[in-house]
């Protein structure tokens, strides 16, 4: 049966009245908070646009600087988390570790005060989170890793740190802004799955920790964080059967063969580039010295997105270049996924503190399709 | 301004097509897999129930026996996780410690496993969640608590190994038949906003354990399963005050200050009677003997029921009598809500094997209300 009310997946659907960011398909803006993402990503900064989606204002540099000081002074978690994370399996992947992890982290506040829903009681709990998720993130999957703990280092900046805390050792400036420019970029786009998951799973007033804790469980589906991995390990696929030269004929087999193409498309956008995409590729040429194999990727990414254009007209979404970005500054495939997530919080939370300012619990209906009249 | 297509809370609307439930109110039944909740309530077990939502088939007594065997026989949890137990900090609720729990035991499985969508990988892992959430509610709380860790005996019944997990003592078959009761009342309820939570995190094509442990942070919340608690508190506030002859003064003071009153009223039943509700009020007065207090509490739970219907209108809805009902059988306070999510689990893990037997991505979209046309 065919139900004219019935939209699958809530396409097309009204989930929301938000004042945190938009997608405008008529002008190819992926607005936020009055400003138009690509600007932000090439004039401002992470801990800028953060502070923007937290506070509906974009930060002096000074203002800026005293919120990059609030995040790092908290950044590092309570040593029993460190205890946690080396009890992981080693079979555990980076999403999970982190979505237990920031779970976890909710236990050291009191529930009366995890449960207040004011607007000062959410920006609080929400600096925490953004603040510690790097940590979780990485430290996580360094246990799982076998690899020793690197702690938060307060003297860095947020992205500075972020970047020290995955590679061990201090970052070069290109490695540093390149990350900086990921989490900008990742950082808000409307209503994306994760972050309708917020919103719902907070119009019961449940608290900000399981709300984020459930964006991590989203944003790990395949069909939304998880195209990112998906991309890179294309790019290693057509590397390892004797690079660029067979990156035509081996999309062309996948097209052939109907494989979902990962990192293409996008269901808001439809044909038109995602702006995010269309900034960040002209990054990859100027890093590609980064890696020895970095200027043979860079050609193989051309080579499919001219493909997938000519084949299907379908353009790069944001997670096809920041796969290759990710890679030329040495970010281990595992943490792609979670790095996404922990740039998003800035968003998410700010979702989260708008559902608590204005709620009402999402509760839909069903059309029942069973069985009727049994009796057992 | 007002949106004409716009529902706040997607109130009315649908989102999915179902053959598991539907709340009939035409006719004030709970449809489950074609029969009426109550009548299963009645004549039935949890264990029954469980295997029809997820097989969609009533099994035969033999069938149901070898299905519980089955769940005991995976009760238990690896030692690490006590062990991550006992790191819990003392502040952590018993929502939070069960969540952590569900997303920790994901870490087991190899990520392939837990990525395979295929109905029967989702059942098997569907299973274990449900073998082991009571296990994990029960124990990660007694850690909390600094009580001796209860694990699962194998040789007992589902609900009987729950309650016995509870109380640290075999349980009388009393106790054990009412939790069942509760139990069975509680495993599903249609498009509640944590089955709606599942299949919006499942629609990424993530896994089962991140969309259960999603449905934790849902039901956490107080406009979903924390009324349970809230209902209980309510009766013991009036047994300090006095008892009996104190309630109805209680809730007219609460009504003439707007305050909200837990377990009355639902969306989707409105004005008429939960049929859970009708039918396990019955079962107060025949435990009200269990417990010192019990029978002067049987008596505020109809003062207050008498006073909502005659001031307001409303009824009461499942969490009002399952509130004393779990006193009665010395279930902590605290545990009520996470043994909600228990029962409950046999109905989400069969939405998400649903959703995920035929897909669509939820992705709703936005008003934006927000300024426009800024530049940093």
């Amino acid at each position: 049966m065919s139900y004219p009310n019935y939209k699958p997946g809530l396409d097309g659907v009204i989930a929301s009245i938000t004042s945190i960011s938009y997608l405008d398909t008529d002008i190819e803006q992926i607005v936020v908070r009055g400003y138009d993402l690509i600007e932000l990503i090439q004039k401002t900064s992470y801990i800028k646009v953060a502070y923007l989606l937290i506070y509906n204002k974009l930060p002096s540099d000074a203002e800026a600087a005293a919120f990059e000081r609030k995040l790092m002074e908290q950044a590092d978690i309570p040593e029993d988390m460190y205890k946690m994370f080396s009890l992981m399996p080693k079979t555990m992947s980076g999403m999970d570790s982190l979505r237990t992890g920031i779970s976890f982290l909710a236990g050291y506040e009191k529930d009366e005060y995890l449960m207040d829903t004011s607007v000062e009681s959410n920006e609080e709990k929400a600096l925490k989170i953004l603040a510690q998720a790097p940590t979780i993130a990485v430290n996580s999957y360094r246990a799982i890793q076998g690899q020793p703990f690197v702690k938060p280092d307060k003297s860095l900046g947020y992205s500075e740190n972020f970047i020290y805390m995955i590679k061990g050792s201090k970052p070069s400036e290109v490695e540093t802004d390149t990350l900086d420019k990921i989490l900008t970029a990742y950082i808000e786009h409307e209503m994306p799955n994760s972050t309708f998951t917020v919103r719902v799973v907070a119009s019961t007033l449940s608290d900000i920790y399981g709300a984020i804790a459930s964006a991590v469980a989203s944003l790990k589906g395949p069909l939304h964080g998880g195209a990112n991995e998906a991309a890179m390990k294309m790019f290693l696929e057509v590397m390892e059967l004797g690079g660029p030269s067979k990156a035509e004929s081996y999309i062309m087999d996948k097209l052939n063969r109907k494989d979902k193409i990962m990192g293409f498309g996008h269901r808001v956008y439809m044909k038109k580039y995602d702006p995010r995409a269309y900034l960040l590729k002209d990054y990859i040429p100027k890093l590609a010295h980064l890696k020895p194999d970095g200027k043979d990727l860079a050609e193989i990414y051309t080579i499919i997105a001219n493909v997938m254009e000519r084949e299907k007209g379908l353009f790069p979404n944001a997670d096809y270049p920041i796969a290759l970005l990710y890679y030329l500054i040495d970010v281990p495939i595992d943490l792609y996924t979670p790095i996404f997530l922990c740039s998003r919080t800035a968003g998410l939370v700010a979702h989260h503190i708008e559902q608590h300012a204005n709620n009402r619990l999402f509760r839909p209906r069903v059309i029942y399709e069973g069985a009727r009249g049994l009796h057992p």
